[in-house]
């Protein structure tokens, strides 16, 4: 897979802290620790959030990446 | 597959209680004793959750993986 | 296949009374008499279920696995 | 395909009288001449039906499989 | 492809009138001109309908296989 | 691809003016530039019609394939 | 890939600024930095629009292409 896929882009994050938008409109924010081609991957520290508050926190979660609308990564 | 792939995070829990969202927004929580790449995966002790209540207990379930949204594991 | 994969347990259970929930919330209790990998399943003396009331008796019922939230198998 | 497969029950029951759930909770009732491993079908006098009673007559229909949510067969 | 395969039922009617359900609940009549194995199909003379009246004429219509529902074609 | 796909039909069209009908119910009309088997296709010229108004020019848009309804092609 | 592709027309825009409309209606503006051929993308200096308003900025975000309605892209 080209270093250009936008995919590698997400892959580079790992470690960082990202924002998950799902299409249920709900947004994950934590620590990347995983990701795969799918967009599946798996957030540390996961906490919910709604208008920058804190809804819920969860520990360690696994997304599957049908769900995911866009992520927001580090530049 | 590499140890590295989301779905692998998932591989590590079985026999742990773990709780999944699905699309539909029920959470159910229960021991994972199977599971596959697709996310299919199956609890013995099933429990349909609402705000930390238990609304109803299932036994064993086999929740299709095309359903869940994301799925709280333990660290 | 592997022994071990979610859908073996659904194998398992031929002939056994399993419950199917579908994405429109509707479920559906009957004998299991085939399954496949897609989950695609035929039940035997099939009743549609709403709060354990009987809805409706349906005879023979080919359910398209791509429809099934959960199933519920017995232990 | 073994004749174990689900969708081998539905072949089985070629000019047989079938009805059809659609997930726009339509049903279709109609003599089964064509069956595909998609459940893609066709349907001779076919009937829609609500509540046991007739909306409309159609011939010959072509029924799309991937919105079939069940079929209900003769034993 | 099999000459009992659903879809060739579709094909036997190329230049004959059918009329198409679309999952949006839109029907169109037309002459059937081209059609492949996922239901795209092209209309001549195209027309959307509602309750038996035309509600407008499109000429040409190309229509995505994966919208249909069912298909009413002649016997 | 033989000549008879239905794709084939829009491939044909490439130049003239076509309107596109998206499952949101939007409606673009434009020339057609590029197009390919999943009807992915560029329009330019691009606008957004209701009623036969312009809602709003767009220039150059792409328009991805599996959001299309139907497209309306000159005959 | 042909040239003639209607994604290529994406990929000639790397670096410029292009909306992309989401299936939620919503409307992100950037300068695009990658995609691939399921339009999968990343936009760096990332805006959510309204009505020609910003609604938000979110710096880098990558883009999961099923959510993709049509991409505005300069001429």
């Amino acid at each position: 897979m080209s270093e250009k896929m936008p995919i590698k882009a997400l892959e580079q994050q790992l470690e960082d802290v990202i924002s998950v938008k799902l299409k249920d409109q709900r947004i994950f924010r934590g620590h990347l620790t995983r990701c795969d081609m799918y967009m599946n991957l798996t957030l540390a520290e996961a906490e919910e959030m709604e208008n920058e508050q804190i809804l819920a926190k969860y520990g360690q979660i696994l997304i599957r990446g049908n769900n995911i609308l866009w992520i927001q990564i580090p530049e």
